[in-house]
């Protein structure tokens, strides 16, 4: 068999690269249960008509058949689901009676998309989402809850740049846009979204070649876009367009109570500002929403979104208004791993090497790696009875820090290949330094 | 939106399940590290002629395509794994050059087989694997290893019946094969696989007709499979039947080294025993074979499956031998939560409900949760601020035990509402007796 290639948009990580992936959910598992969130596995397969309900991501789902099917039809089509909040609505709407509401809900999995893959764009990828659901009705102060959340565990990863969360409110948007006369906003919002990539005179020109605005309308539009702050004085600058409209109202007071409750969060590292531009392309978001880009990684767009959506979900007798966000894990760790050369301190998680005397001895040996193990030490036994400089050379291999060696005279003692510092030591007593226990995570250049 | 309705062969759990099945993942990784054992994971896809290079499953796999793909071979055939062996398989050889050998790792993921659902078996499931993989030779003693490490996982699953560990050796039966003169024994191993599902009289016939024994030769490949024994005490009763070999000495030598190596993990739930039947459907076997029975759960057949495989990979220069075992996850959890009603003693990770006193004091009660959150301390606001005794049924339906209250003076104090004992507290130095501070795994009719 010839050596394989990868698959263009399937990541792998070795095995010192997955150490610092899973850090990175662990950490978020943590965080999210600290704030009261379960966790919960929805199945990889959707149906397609829940898949292609919203039809905007049609082209990218990955449909399922059996190799042996009769037919295309005989599964009455399922497909891989392409995010992780379609399936939670579906979830949600099935188990309805079995859950209490408010329900809070991480879920950390893979998800797929056929589209080109490009830097932090993967055909298959992991999202940790979390997500507050309520039963008809759900409080505003869950929107500033689930920003505080995940601004709390984008911050615990410590190893991450600086980043920026932008925040917006559809109904100011939607307000604005109604006070202005506009009757598709949808459509006015779609274009307006395209002004992270296309010059703010081609959007101008598309509001009113494709959106129908006239250029005096169109130029409203883009002033509001323009619209940042890092406080509440956003509401100032709109208020000076002149627009008026009960839910622009609605919106502006939401988005203030959001900036002004998350303001104690900020740091060097962590800002948040109002982004008058934010839009989200997704139909279905109702109120707040957001995006994160992390500095250095602009291009990469946003690594973390989401919104309140207040009909995402229902089942004709109550609705189900919810509000989320996502973080897209592999978008994060996958260009961090490749442009930082972030790693490992070792590729294994052993933090002891139990070294062998000979083949006949090595029960003994095991029966130290076991007195490790009954407290929680990690450790391994070397695979064959080498030359103990062979030994030693098969730690460092690995980046194992202990060697733990019986002498001739049968006595125990342990080296720290670091620094070569041997001591006596005893199975049942001796501990690592707790740095050293577990693998740290660190940049590649401060290994060498 | 109709009620959606479950996916037969896709299991979902309620949180509170989740949580079950969450305990196992983190146990069975905990111990795998404790082993030494590095975790990886590989993509959900691979090629199809990878896929479909052992036969045997090719019915059951799942082809992947792209909605809008202009073509069926668009993607040159790509499809999801139905195990991990055969991914780590081609992971391995990808990254040969980066790896250290002997290469332990561990492995849980999904998996996804197009087969008949039934109890145990789904057409998505979660499996754990560990497998060691040397370059060009792989030690024995790996075998033992192996099987020690998933012995000691199981161990650890408290809540788990006793189990039955079987194992042979496939070096075995050949050897005995092959000193009786049949040349055919993949045929002969295929039919003796049939036993825990055929009777006996039967499976001498199709030795007979399908595989061409005659009648002497089948009922002493049937004698050697009637061998069972809890030590080395088989070797005997194989050595009566008066077959000599080679590979059969060498079979006999590895299993009876085997199970004396175990001998000391037998306690009154883990049983060891060599059992001359199990050969394993999978040709890459070629030494060691290993399956796992739950006690009051036979009929589900192996949970837990594995073996050596001296040649599953290469590629051209070097050959990587292993040996592994395979956990399935979904096989024992989703059956044992369906029969036993095994469940978590909280439908969250809260141990702390903060009560309100009025929406406008909202703010004072995050400031309390931030303080045990700083202390490790998993904790949630209540959603809206009904009156107290609300707020405390708020808390009851989700299992929460404690309750933190503000009273009139602006003193803390936290009631248990299982006890109803109510004492003052200080958000910066309370913390919830150890047994409380994540959920507990336990049995439905306990908790009535």
């Amino acid at each position: 068999m010839a050596k394989p290639t990868p698959l263009s948009g399937f990541p792998e990580l070795l095995p010192e690269q997955r150490f610092v992936e899973q850090q990175v959910v662990d950490t978020l598992r943590h965080t999210f249960e600290l704030h009261g969130f379960a966790g919960i596995e929805t199945r990889a397969v959707e149906p397609l008509d829940q898949l292609l309900r919203k039809g905007d991501t049609s082209k990218e789902v990955y449909l399922l058949r059996r190799l042996h099917e009769e037919s295309a039809e005989g599964h009455a089509g399922i497909g891989l689901h392409f995010d992780l909040t379609v399936p939670f609505a579906r979830y949600v709407l099935e188990n309805a009676g079995k859950l209490e509401f408010p329900f809070r809900r991480y879920q950390i999995q893979k998800a797929w998309r056929g589209e080109r893959p490009q830097e932090g764009r993967f055909r298959e990828f992991t999202q940790a989402d979390i997500d507050i659901i309520g039963r008809d009705e759900l409080p505003f102060h869950h929107d500033v809850e689930v920003t505080r959340v995940m601004v709390d565990a984008l911050t615990r990863l410590d190893f991450l740049p600086g980043f920026r969360v932008q925040v917006n409110n559809r109904k100011l948007i939607q307000g604005f846009y109604a006070g202005l006369g506009i009757d598709d906003t949808d459509e006015v919002m779609r274009v307006v979204d395209k002004l992270d990539k296309v010059p703010v005179d081609k959007v101008r020109d598309l509001l009113v070649a494709e959106a129908g605005l006239d250029e005096k309308t169109a130029d409203r539009v883009l002033s509001l876009a323009t619209i940042r702050a890092t406080d509440d004085s956003f509401v100032e600058d709109v208020r000076a367009l002149g627009v008026e409209h009960e839910l622009l109202d609605e919106g502006l007071a939401e988005l203030a109570e959001l900036v002004s409750a998350c303001a104690d969060l900020v740091t060097d590292r962590v800002r948040l500002e109002a982004d008058l531009s934010i839009a989200r392309g997704l139909d279905y978001y109702t109120g707040t929403v957001f995006e994160t880009r992390l500095d250095g990684y602009e291009s990469m767009g946003s690594i973390c979104s989401g919104g309140r959506y207040d009909a995402l979900a229902t089942d004709g007798r109550s609705t189900y208004p919810g509000v989320g966000i996502s973080l897209g894990v592999s978008r994060v760790v996958v260009p961090l791993l490749a442009r930082t050369g972030l790693t490992a301190s070792r590729k294994v998680p052993s933090v002891v090497l139990v070294a062998v005397v000979d083949e006949e001895s090595r029960a003994d040996s095991n029966a130290i790696a076991s007195a490790l193990r009954s407290r929680d030490i990690p450790c391994e036994v070397v695979a064959s009875a080498q030359k103990f400089g062979k030994q030693i050379r098969y730690a460092e291999r690995r980046g194992i820090p202990y060697v733990w060696f019986t002498n001739a005279d049968g006595g125990h003692e342990i080296k720290d290949i670091r620094s070569g510092d041997q001591v006596a030591a005893d199975p049942a007593a001796w501990t690592p330094p707790s740095e050293d226990l577990r693998p740290q995570v660190l940049m590649k250049e401060t290994e060498l």
